[in-house]
Formats: C-alpha cells, sequence, structure tokens
C-alpha cells in the first residue's frame, strides 16, 4: 500500500559518523616517524575494508573545539560494511589515542515529495487501480526509474571542500504546531520553499541528507560541504525564516571542522594543520 | 475491580538490555586464542544461568557507533534470573574488559485494547453483575485462555534476522494531548491504526514490546528484528504519520546493530565481523 | 497561622537512598573469604550507627541494569544520623569498590489532605476565632492526636518484600495544568480517586512516600515493595489513567531491585543472588 | 535613566559555593594526623585570604547524598578576593582528595519591589523632572540611604545554624506566564504575598538571597539556614502554592547538609561527625 | 537574491572560546620556574600561530567556579587559523596539564537590521528593477560601504576590562512566540528597544556578538567586558525586561571571569591572582 500521508524516499550509502578526541598527552611522547606510521596504518585500515569507489569512501576532518578532535564520515554499501570498517579501525594502533566522543548512524536518503504527488498522479493517469497489483508494478518501475535517475545523488563521492558542517534535526511535534500531522500538501510546498532557498547556495554548498529514523536519535543527518565556511551561516540562517524550519525544525548539535586528504592526517597527529 | 479505563495486558519473558562498550586497547593486547577464550567463558556463563530453552534465551549484537560495541538482550523467566544471570556476566573474564553505557529493564507485554473490550463484552453478555465473585470468576478465565492462545508472543524465541533495532518510548501527556487522558475507546481505534500499518510488514520485521512502567525510564521498549536494515527506517516513519505516533509517541535513544550467534562473539572481540 | 491551600503533613524517618556501582575487575581478584569479610564489615560499620530498632533501620537491593549494583535505603532518626551513616560507610573496606551513582535525600511524609479538611472543620465546630491561641492550641493537639496514631507509617520498618521500586516525582506546574494553582478541595479529590486505586492493591504492595522538596531535585520519593514484580506496572500503569497522575505527575528514573537480607550482601559480592 | 520595569537591586558580599566530592579511598589511606594537618591546612589558606571580618567568611557544609561530601560557601569582597580564595584552595594539601562536582557564582543582593516603588513616589513628591539631575541626584541619595539601612543585610555574617539548604532559581518565562512580561505592580504584589509567607517563619530560618545573572547559569542562589531541617521542607513547599512560586518559579538541583565549625574539617575527614 | 525576512550580516574575526580546568595535583607538583616555563611556552606558541596585531589576539582569562579554571578567547582570521592555533596548543607542555571542558566557534557579527531597512530604501530610491543586476551591484557596494565604516567592530582588539562574561543564546521558536516568524519591522523594532538599553551601559560595558549558526550549538555568542563585575548583572537584568529578551531570548550557560596578561598566565599556574 502507497501511504497518501508519507512521501516515498530512495536510498544510498549507509553512513557512519565517528568523532574523537586525541589523547594528545600519549600521541606528543610518539615520535614524528611514529605519528606519521601510526596515521598510515589507520587509513589504510579503512581502505582495506573497501574494494574500490564503488564500495565507499571516507572523509576526514579536524574538528574545531573540545567536541573532537577528529570526525571520520564512512559512506559504505551497507550496515554490514559500516560494522566492519569500525572493526577494523578498533584494531589499528591509532584507536588507542583515539577518544571516542559521539557518533551517528543514517543512510543517504533523498526525501521525494514533488516525486512522490508526480509518480502518484502518472500512476492515476494510467487509470489504474489502486493498490491492484498493476498499480504496483507501475508505481515501482516509475520509483526504480527515478532511483537510476538519481543514483549520482544517492551514492555520491565525498565533496572536494574544505569546511564540513554536520548536524542532525528533527521535524518537530508540538502540541500546536506538527509536521506530522500536516497535509501532504502543506508539507510539500513548505519543502519547496525550503528547496529555493538552497537553490541560491547552488555552487557554493554542497549538501548531503542521510535519514536516520530507528537508526539514531534524530529523524535526519545533515552534512554540508563548503570552501568557504561564512556559507555556512548564511544559508542556515536564511533557511531559518522559511515556515519548515522556523516552525517545524529541531536542531541537534553542530559539528564544524575542515576536511583534509587522508594522506595528512599523520600531520594532524604531529599537530600540523593538514590540508585538503 | 477491573477499570474501565486500563487496557489489559498480558505478560511473558523478563527482559535485560545490556549495553557495553569494549576497552580496545586492553582486549587488543590479547592474543587472538585468549580472545576466544574470553569470548567462550561469557557466553557459557550466561547459558549456566538457563537449564533448557524455557529458561530463556540471549540474544548478541554488535551495536553500529559510539553508545555501545555490543548489546546482550536477556530473556528470562523472572527478574531473580535476570539478576541471576547479571552477576554472573559480572564475574566473567569478559566483564573486565566492559564498560557500560546503558541498560534497559522491562518485561515482554500484548496491550490489549481490542481484547480487553471484547472479554468485556463477552462477560456483559453472559449477565453477570460488574464485580461480583461471578464476573471476576468469568473474565479471569476468558483471559487465561487468551494468554494461552498467545503464549507464544509472550515467550518468543529470538528472531533469527540479521539487524535488530532498540528504542524505549512513551505516550505523550502533554497539556493539550495527552494520551491518558484520552477515552478508551478513542485509544483503542489509534492503536488499531498503528497497527494496521505494522501490518503491512508481517514477514519483512518481527517486533517485542515490552513494558517497563515501574522498572526502567520509559514505559515501554520495543525490539525490532528485519533482515533488510531498510525496513526499519521505511515502517517507523510511515508510523509517525500515524496519530498514536504523531500526536502521541516520545521516543527515547535508538540503538541500531547486527545480530551475530553467541559461537561468534570471539569473532568480535578479535575485530572480525561476527555472523548470524 | 494555617494556610488554607496547604495540606498539612506529617514526618517521620529522615532517609538516604545511596546507590553504587561495584568495582568488578577489583572486588573479582579478592578471594571469597575476603569478599565475606568486606561485607561484613560494611554491614557491622552500618549497625554500629545505630542503637536498636528505634534507631531505623537499612534495606539492601540488588539493582538491575548498569545504574547500580546495588541501593541502600537508610531510615534513620535525623539528617544527623543520616550523615552519620554515610561517613561510616565511608571508612569500610567496602567503599573503596563502590562507584556512587546517585543517591537520594528526604523524610518520610503523609500528606494530609482529608486530615487537614476534617481538622479544620473540628477546630472550627468548637467555635473558635481563626488564629486565637486556642484555635492553634486546639489545631496543635488534634494533629499530635493524628501523630499519634499514624506512628507506625511514619516510623516503618523495612517491608519483608523481595522487589523493590523507587522513583521521585514532582506534580507539575504547567501553563495551562498547574497542581498548586487548583483549589485544595479539587486537589483533595483527586488524591482520594488516586488513593483508592492504590487500596485495591492493598496486601500485594506496600508504598513509603517520603518528602524531598529543600532536600532533593524532585518533590517527593516513593519507594515500593511487592513479592511479585508485575504488581508495579499493573499497579503505576492503573495509576498513570488517574487524574492525579495523567494530568499532574511528572516522573524521575525509576530503580529496580531485588532485596535481599543484609548477610546476603557477602554473596552479592560473590557473584551469586542473594535471597531474603 | 530608571526603567520603570526594573525594581532596584543593593548588593553585597560577592559569593562562591564551592562542592567537592571526597577521593575516600586516598584519604583512608592517610593516617588520623595527617587527615587533622590537611584539614587544619586548607582551613589556614582560606583564611590567609582574607584579613578581618570585613573581608569575608566561609561556611563549611558536610553534604548528604552523592552530589558532594563538602560544601564550602565563600563571601568575599569582590571576584578577585574570590579568584584569589580559590588559587589559594588548588595550592592545599587538601586540594589533591576534593573531586569537584558543582560550583555557583553570585553576589549578595536584595531585590527592592516595594522600596523601588517608595523611592520614585518620594522622588516624584519632591516634583523633581524625571531624569533630570536633580532627580538622579535625589535618587542616588535615598539609595544610598537605603544600602546603609540594609548593610548587614547585604553583608551578612555566616548564619550560626546546624543545616543549609541551597537551590539556584529562575522566574519562568512561559510563553503563556512569563514573569518578565508582567507589570511592575503585578510583580511587586506577588512578591509582596511571597515576602509574607516567609515572615511566618521568621525566627526559623534564615534566607540570603544572591543574584546570578550574568554570572551563573540561574537567575538567583537561595541559601537557607535552619537548625531544624523539616522548616526547608514546611516553608518550600507552603511558598510553592503562591503565586510568584506556583507560575513564576523554576527550580534548579536543591543540595542538603549539616554546617559545622571549620576547625572541625578534620573529623569529618577522618569519618566522624563535625558539629557546629 | 536579498530575502526580505533576513536582516543582513557583516562578519569578522574567526573565534575560539576554549575552556580548560586545571590538573592541580599534577601542576603542583612542578616547581614555581618549572610553571612559568609552561606557561611561557604556551604563551609563545599561541603568538606564533598569528604574524602581526592584524592576525589576530588571544584574550586569557581566569574562570570562577568548577566549569574552567582558565578561558582562551581566540580571535582569528579564519577557521583555518583557528585550527592552527589549537593544534599548537596541543603540542605545548601545558596542554598535557589540561582538562578540556567546552568550547564554543563562532564569527564576529554584527547584525544589521537598522541597515539593512536603510539599505533596502536606498536601492529602492535609485528606481533599480530589484533582483536585476545594477540592483545587486548597487547593494552590494552600499554593504561594502557599511563594511568599511564598521570594521573596527568586525576586528576589534581585546577590550582591555578585568571581568569578562561569556554566554550563548538563541531567539526562541515557541509554539506562539516565534522570533523567526515575527514580520522584519517587528524584528528590528524590538531589536532598536534592546539596542536602546545597551547604550545606556556605554562606555561601563565593551559587547562583542558572534554568530554561531552551523558553527556550534546555539545561534549566537555574547562577550562582555567590564571593569566592574556588577555592570553585568544591572544590564543583563535591565534587558530581561525588554521584549526581545523577555520573549524571545533563550540562554545557554554563563562564564564569568578575570582577565589578565597572557605574561601572567605563570602566576596562575602557581596559584596567585594574575592581574590584568
Amino acid at each position: 500500500m502507497h501511504n497518501p500521508f508519507v512521501p516515498e524516499t530512495l536510498e544510498g550509502w549507509s553512513v557512519l559518523h565517528l568523532l574523537y578526541r586525541f589523547d594528545w598527552p600519549r600521541l606528543n611522547s610518539c615520535s614524528a616517524p611514529a605519528r606519521e606510521a601510526i596515521a598510515a596504518g589507520a587509513v589504510t585500515a579503512l581502505e582495506q575494508t573497501m574494494s574500490g569507489d564503488e564500495a565507499g569512501a571516507t572523509a576526514f576532518v579536524q574538528v574545531l573545539g573540545h567536541k573532537a578532535d577528529v570526525m571520520l564520515i564512512l559512506f559504505r554499501r551497507s550496515f554490514d560494511d559500516l560494522g566492519r570498517a569500525e572493526l577494523a579501525l578498533a584494531q589499528t594502533e591509532l584507536h588507542a589515542y583515539l577518544l571516542p566522543t559521539t557518533s551517528y548512524v543514517s543512510i543517504v536518503e533523498l526525501g521525494m515529495y514533488e516525486m512522490t504527488a508526480k509518480v502518484h498522479r502518472l500512476v492515476e493517469q494510467k487509470g489504474l487501480r489502486p493498490e491492484s497489483e498493476d498499480y504496483h508494478a507501475a508505481f515501482d518501475a516509475l520509483m526504480a526509474e527515478q532511483r537510476q535517475r538519481v543514483a549520482g545523488r544517492l551514492f555520491p563521492a565525498i565533496p572536494a571542500a574544505r569546511h564540513v558542517c554536520f548536524y542532525p534535526m528533527d521535524k518537530r511535534r508540538g502540541e500546536l504546531q506538527n509536521w506530522y500531522s500536516e497535509s501532504f500538501e502543506r508539507r510539500a510546498e513548505m519543502m519547496l520553499e525550503h528547496g529555493k532557498i538552497g537553490r541560491h547556495y547552488a555552487g557554493k554548498v554542497t549538501q548531503i541528507i542521510s535519514g536516520s529514523i530507528g537508526y539514531d536519535d534524530w529523524e535526519w543527518g545533515v552534512d554540508l560541504f563548503a570552501d568557504d565556511a561564512l556559507t555556512f551561516k548564511k544559508l542556515i540562517y536564511e533557511m531559518r525564516f522559511d515556515e519548515a524550519s522556523a516552525k517545524f525544525a529541531a536542531f541537534g548539535p553542530f559539528y564544524i571542522g575542515l576536511q583534509f586528504a587522508p594522506p595528512d592526517l599523520g600531520k594532524l597527529l604531529k599537530g600540523e594543520l593538514p590540508s585538503l
């Protein structure tokens, strides 16, 4: 059955954000070459849990402030692959210098308000009886077509931008303003308005949304990538005034950092600013 | 007295969720055979607190992210048996490598909105005077019959599915929307609607509800088991739009992981992905 | 002056709940006789801070889950006596194996809604001028009489039941539903209804209420004792539908455990299930 | 300018509450004379940061429960003096046995609702043009007079009572009931009613209010001193029904303890009940 | 596009607040000269990450209470520079004596309600077609002019005042009172009123606002600097009654401390009050 209240979603990478503080006093007691070796060992271990680009990717981010020193964003094919990578990391020498602070489990998701309405219309135009076998077949065929079309957004590469902003969020279920009690049309309308603001920032920021209902404590995770860190503040501030955010968004903690190339992990461990 | 506001409930297994992080640096300093021995010792200790399948079961889950490395779900006949198992685990060698992060105490529960209404009707049809001795006897007989009928759901085996999702929840008592101030009929209606969505996922997901009023910080614990992790997200997202969830559900933290066969605990301790 | 909004209360034992986790790895490195000696030392130390039954009592509870391994409930004559007991415990060998997780400070309290109304009526029937000296003398005499009558409930012995449930709670002060803005009569009415439900469980559960306004973070602490752990769930669930709870109760964390006889503390430290 | 919405306040001592748990295992490994020496050193160090009674005072409180073992309340002339005392304490031998749990920074404050209205009236009676230089001079002169009159309450000695209760609080800013949106007159009225209840407890309890807006996480800190611990519960319970508290008070954590004479700190460290 | 709901903002320094507790027992085991050397090393390391005044500044603050012993406020040209400074600090000897408690990431921001309205009017007066290329060019030119005019407030020096107060804050998005749903005009009006109160304290307090949307858990960080600590309490209390604060401000934790000159860090480590 296709629940008329629920927008269809398409899913891609399984995602694991891992945030750690370094045990600096112990790291500082290692020689520079030792730190390079520790870093190289960890990068290799993570790579060995993947076979080829198809298998996933890992972003490395130096996080500002006390919340973490480093954030790893793992894109993989399945939760099994995430579990395998997490265990591989636990076996590295680096792991003994890591103090886990938080993490986030999710799956890359495209929420398809416009698409859902469109697919429903197309199926209806064909005159199919709702919930009949033909109806489901037609629906599934159209969704598969869409999935093909947006495959690049479901399984994106890590955007090559210096700044990374990550935060989880919910749609609010207040006693007076409850996203989940709004009609499909109102929600679609608000998401459309919300999306328009985002499009003004096209080229300046890349956004990857992942769904975490059933996997973690918030409903969605948002990763933003930009060359200019100001873009995050401008974008999110402007969005805060649109109805979908102003009335219905609840935000979790924000994490901000500097993305760097995996081979530069050794520089980070030595206290030198790594670069992308 | 049978309080007309309160749905009857039937109870089964006493349940204890135990979540731990591993002390990886110390585990990693053990040889592979030592880790196998540590694992075997813990599995044996837990088994020895039970005598036969009737006595209970234990699920082993590798948890993703920082919240835990492993979750044990203990089904037992009583809180005494849970206490005995928890102490047995504390005496194992493994326990010295475990850092407790959280836990959950509950009892498998079937909330019987439909049943309660039906039993009330049946008893009334027999023309019994409410709260008379005959009335109570008839009521108790019907409940015992039901208990027999649903015994398999009160004392289920651990579902043999790869993915496990656990979360606690409440029914909200807001100032404007208060589940416990709604009439029995409205609540029964909403639970019926809620249940219908669940039934569309029959065969894809197995759900075990346990009640924790008086035992832990939320009113219920929910365990979901599925082969495909996407099922959790699809199911819970769809349910979030039904009235019982949209208006009245408050959710605690979510835990997601990979179930594995107890003999594979040694693989987990060695950093290899265990399988079911 | 007798504030007409405020129900009179009568007070008994000073109460201190102390919850600890065990440092199991270090405990496990002690021999069995050593653990017995550690336990005996702690029990003796606590006893030595009392002289006779009049001086108080201590309940020992094995707590389920990660919140604690053991809960001690101290009933004493005064806060001085509680302070003395806490210090005595700190000097024991056991204390080095205890990791404090939480505690609760309160005084056994009987909230007298019905009594207050009755005493007010009696004093008025005598035709005394409110707030006159005679009025106060008559009032105080009647209260002293009541205090005598309920002395057993103000200074109860520890109920000899296997299961113990402890939780703190508040009466809510919401913007729309505020317990403290309701009239004395409405509150008395709701407490009466609330009490009726409790009385249906008479013989199955013993309840000890203690007041903690000014002493700890919630307004009251509730200790329930029952042979059958299911009683807690049934009772609290049923109560959640009465108006006093549904609209006005806010609940803190719940602690559940197995009461045992003090001489069995040694068994607990050795990882064996202690019994009452 | 004198903002007509804002009550004038008068200020006295700078206040620092410091709460610590003891590292009992390490303390217990010290001999009795060593513990006496550790205590004496800390008391001396705190005294040396003051010169004479004018310079301040320090209260010593044994706290009940897990929140702390000891609370120090420092009254000093300035934040510089508080900083100096905190550093002096950090240099003592005792400090190595202290585990800080929480603290509170504030300044003794008299909120002058009645006074403000009165001063405004007096100034107006003199026919001064609001905000003129004469107006300000007259206002300041009247306030200085008041400050003189209440100097003893701005720079009080530590009340010599056995029991101490400390808690921080806010005035609520809810969406429907917002203290800061109420008129000056309504607030003055509610504070008057609130104060009347307090006066019924005159002689039984001494209250010291300190303001912490801009200094700590709540708006005010409240210290109560009484010989009989029951007084706190009776007083705060009764106040909870007045409008200022019922609708507008938000309370932080409560700390309860036994005040003792500084020379008795050594007894506390040896596990003996110290006395006042 | 210029979103008519959103006030323009101008940005300056990238800001990082770092708060630490000292590991006093270990610090106290160092000799006085060793502590001086540790301090000097840290000050030098932070300086070496900057080249000239243009590159930034660092404020040193002794924090009162348990939240921290020291707060560093880093003003830098970019997040890269903040990352570089944080890493440099991690490499110092001092770092091994620091226990991070919290931090805050933000960018100095001037919110330009008045300016935005004015710029919009000016551009309109020129008769430019909204969103045309000319319109944008005119708009950007006017903003650049403003940026030039307020450069000193975007890249301020550290105010030379003894007391420092830091707190983060949000504008509330309640179900009934939602800052982001108010019209631009209403918000501008409230910010104007809010600003007027601030101006009465001109000369007594210096305020630096930084924006943290997208960077940290609150929307803004506020740093206040004053010679007299009372100024903070008076100012923030008075502001709490204006509509922008009373109805719409949500406040995070408050940190209060004593600013000192960097060369005095050694005194602090030796337990002597450092001075500005």
